[in-house]
């Protein structure tokens, strides 16, 4: 008797992200899977992007943590709908996590889902959700060699949103070494130099989102 | 007829991993698996350590990435034997990474080997490797949430160490908070304050190893 074996857990994750990408592309939400280390800005990145844009368009957040739900409550504070993704010990965010989310928006009333994965450099990158786009950050005192050494996420994303740059003055960070290896891994990498806590160099990243939401709901 | 399952992907890892250990023990070699997100300083502490302990002690190291060699040039410039696992991928060393590469090592003249694991704060803690501690990092940059979004590696671990205190002026990290947090987790965590970078509050943990090496050695 013939034994099925799955050969690949990303193809079969693929397949579910497949089905997510479908009812938003339904329902003209535009989504993004933003992703960085631990510490790196995420939610701070969230934060600041809800208040430029929630007069704009309405915004939606699912916040994948291992446990606990303090990024969710930060959020849920500016009045957005969001949802905590408790992934128990697993270290990324996968299609079906983001499927089992999705009852609790009500989607067509959604312009913008902004996914907010696990802090990890690695996992991540590999499991596609549904995006449209993968944006992940680099923090300065993470370090200039980071591309090098993780390229998968520099490949897999849009947009590079390097911050925490109100810390340059304090950190061992070559800005044109980070930008050159990572264009170098992924030529048409979109990135912007920020700074969350004092949100110096925003304008750019909220520019680039609202065009991208904008373009996609007339595709 | 009966079908043997592998019921947990940890369970034959935790046996490699006590292989391991049976030959450390048999060789008397202290093992530390150093773990912490990307860009923390694990390869600045495995050199200050070097640096402070490589005339009592005869050193190995075995860096962790998933691709290059950047790390174990370092370690290597300070006359240490050092391998590098590229991991390929993997987002984690597990026990078998670390047996394939001890044939690299004359065992019997080492006193300490030094594993520094792939930059992550999950999956790593997940993985034994034949190691008589887990060290951990925790950076300032990274906030003092930590603890209570990445519990087993804190709890895991025998040691943590907050460093980058030299950038506590500039961040907003609540050390007395990462430090509750922390013990709540893991009451016998020991916990150092260090600056790698200008080597301020390094004494201690240098200290600490030490002792735990002359310790293990007269076992």
């Amino acid at each position: 008797m013939k034994v099925s074996v799955i050969k690949n857990v990303l193809d079969a994750n693929d397949r579910l992200a497949a089905d997510n990408k479908a009812l938003f592309d339904d329902k003209k939400v535009y989504v993004i899977n933003l992703m960085s280390s631990p510490g790196a800005g995420k939610t701070t990145l969230v934060e600041r992007t809800i208040v430029a844009l929630q007069d704009q368009y309405k915004i939606g957040v699912i916040e994948g943590d291992i446990q606990d739900t303090c990024d969710a409550d930060r959020v849920a504070r500016l009045g957005i709908p969001v949802v905590q993704i408790n992934t128990g010990g697993a270290c990324h965010i996968d299609g079906n996590m983001v499927r089992e989310a999705l009852p609790t928006f009500d989607l067509a009333a959604l312009d913008l889902l902004i996914v907010e994965n696990v802090g990890n450099l690695v996992c991540p990158a590999e499991f596609k959700i549904g995006e449209n786009e993968k944006v992940m950050i680099l923090s300065t005192p993470e370090g200039s060699d980071k591309p090098a050494k993780y390229p998968l996420m520099f490949r897999e994303a849009a947009v590079m949103i390097i911050n925490k740059m109100d810390l340059m003055p304090y950190v061992d960070f070559n800005l044109e070494k980070a930008k050159k290896d990572a264009l170098t891994i992924n030529p048409k990498l979109k990135i912007f130099e920020v700074s969350c806590k004092t949100s110096g160099g925003l304008t750019g990243w909220i520019e680039w989102l609202s065009a991208q939401i904008t373009t996609y709901k007339k595709s």
